[in-house]
């Protein structure tokens, strides 16, 4: 029977992509719709070793209930690692433990967000923070952003007439659009939140998986105020299904979200943090990133090289240098919507790019995602798209 | 540097019992504060059989990107056995996987809960419960409560005034006070919500646990409307480390949580998932229980047999006949915050009783937890504690 259930309901939609995804399942269907990464790179072995010496040593503790700011070990090597790679200065006790970095886009939902407060995004934007954030139901403000980041005057613009209570950003290779912020982005959006004193959700799953280029250093790293959060994942440069993820913040906004991951599950699994953690002890992470890198950029190379050759002239798309995903823009008045049905006829998928922008519009634009299959499996796969943009 | 938060902040109070169970880790303090199970009944060795498996056969997908509600044999598994077990008659498609038990309790605030709308609980009721939904703002009204469970007339006489948007329950050897709710009850309880309409979560994981007597029908198994939300665990039964619990709900209920759950952390983790299908399908969690009640059953007649021939006569005790706690209520005037200094002069710590209770008051009350240590020991602590009372 139907009972009455809070407001917010009706801003959580179900997403659009899930229902999509769901199409591409169809044996045969070549599909770039998904944000997975590709299994055979997953460190079963290493994982199996791991886990039966964890089981054996220790199983009364990885299998006990834990604190709740996460496994002391891995908070420590994660605060080494993330500094090491990202310019930081953190330490453990700066470091909350989630399940999946996802976990930290709902507990900032929860501690920032009353109903109507303000949230300014890139435009796109990762759809999985919109539907975390709607939950709380704020209201979007996407900033104008190009392919080197959110413009600066359009967020000094923006911050005249609103009062945010974070700004959520993607600085590297972001989902859905495969950009990466400049260096002089990056120092000028510093400069402009820390001068208005505005939080800062610095989403980053993707940094180390570049495959060309110097690394930039993450917003946090040239956080003088302490404002940036900055939420890290194992997810894409180890594996996902741990779900296994962190939080980076000042010590005041930590404890806040402590208190709310307690509500929310107690604490991430007691063995999947252990498995990490014995993970990046024993073997050679950065390894195991290179070797990830190192295939994605031959599957970026062949999808960029054949839609370069197969599609369309009227037609623009990013070329990432890391991450999972390129970006196509259509001619004005195309619907992806449509280009997806006559693509299913054809047996390939993607996802419509409007969902990712949450104050609507852009129907005309479209993700892909090169890292799940290999090379000739994708020529062939644009192969059909192409033939499907032809004739719509 | 300080930043605006959401108003709800405000309720969201760090727990008094974590700042307590970090007095209790000293050295030598006997502690029956924490809620925790007794590690040696961990199947260690089982698990570590079941992941060598799971991971050379099914690495790739135990490591990746899963679906929101689950995977499908662990959900499959868990209806099978919440029918067997619990006298409902449930389907996979009904059956949301959480991380841990302790999610659904969030889930079910963010799906229900408007700032102000009113909750039911049991008086006193689960700490864990109070703080997940005081997320969302409630206005919590505690039901009158004796031995035998809620007062039915009680409940009968609050909606005649209040509409709350659901009652929390704990009808089995409750959290904190050991209590097990008569088949009247029960009865009288579903009822009253059917006529009314109200939605119940009825909060399960100690159920199994039961010393002595007859398994007791749950209320979702009397649940006509499908009104009832039925939350389950592992965490007692087998282990709480790898946060695997379930909720049970009707197909509409349901599938607002899948909404909410993907938004808070996409999924529970792919492997331990896999673990808890794996252990169910290959090893005798049934014996896993029996000797787990076995273990506890000595336990609580050991606490009780001490508190019989220690305790001053003018304080009452619960005898519960399963679960993990035992409830103490001291004249009234005595405050248990006074003990607890006293106590932890003489290295015994518990839990005092009074955050317990949403509404305020009850600071003559108290929660022993048996299940943690053997019986030489409970009967030490319970000579302590004995002591420490005289003196106050």
């Amino acid at each position: 029977m139907s009972v009455p259930m809070a407001r917010r309901i009706d801003s959580m939609r179900p997403s659009e992509i899930r229902e999509i995804l769901k199409l591409t399942q169809k044996p045969g269907v070549i599909s770039f719709a998904g944000g997975l990464p590709s299994p055979e790179l997953f460190p079963a072995k290493e994982l199996a070793a791991v886990t039966a010496v964890i089981l054996e040593k220790d199983g009364a503790s990885a299998l006990q209930y834990a604190p709740t700011e996460g496994h002391g070990p891995l908070r420590e090597a994660v605060a080494a690692r993330m500094n090491a790679k990202r310019g930081t200065r953190v330490t453990a006790e700066e470091i909350l433990i989630t399940s999946g970095s996802q976990q930290g886009l709902d507990l900032a939902g929860k501690i920032f967000l009353d109903p109507g407060d303000v949230v300014l995004c890139e435009s796109p934007t990762y759809i999985g923070a919109i539907n975390a954030f709607r939950a709380y139901e704020p209201r979007f403000v996407e900033v104008p952003t190009d392919d080197d980041g959110m413009v600066p005057e359009s967020l000094e613009w923006i911050l005249e007439t609103e009062r945010p209570k974070f700004v959520y950003a993607i600085p590297d290779f972001q989902n859905p659009s495969g950009r990466c912020w400049s260096l002089e982005r990056r120092k000028a959006f510093m400069e402009i939140v820390t001068r208005w004193s505005i939080p800062v959700l610095e989403d980053c799953p993707y940094a180390e998986l570049r495959f060309e280029g110097d690394d930039l250093p993450s917003l946090k790293s040239m956080d003088e105020k302490g404002l940036v959060a900055f939420l890290g994942s194992f997810s894409k440069v180890f594996c996902p299904g741990l779900r296994v993820g962190w939080t980076a913040a000042d010590p005041e906004i930590l404890r806040k979200l402590v208190i709310a991951k307690q509500g929310a599950d107690l604490h991430t699994s007691s063995l999947c943090q252990r498995q990490v953690e014995a993970y990046l002890r024993l073997y050679d992470m950065d390894a195991n990133v290179h070797r990830i890198c190192d295939t994605y950029r031959v599957r970026r190379d062949a999808m960029v090289g054949a839609m370069d050759r197969e599609f369309p002239k009227d037609l623009s798309f990013t070329r990432p240098r890391g991450g999972f995903f390129l970006w196509v823009e259509m001619r004005e008045g195309m619907d992806a919507r449509a280009v997806l049905e006559k693509a299913l006829e054809k047996e390939v998928a993607f996802i419509p790019g409007a969902p990712f922008f949450p104050c609507g519009g852009h129907e005309n634009s479209l993700r892909l995602n090169y890292a799940t299959m290999d090379g000739p499996r994708i020529e062939e796969g644009i192969a059909r798209l192409a033939g499907g943009l032809r004739e719509v």
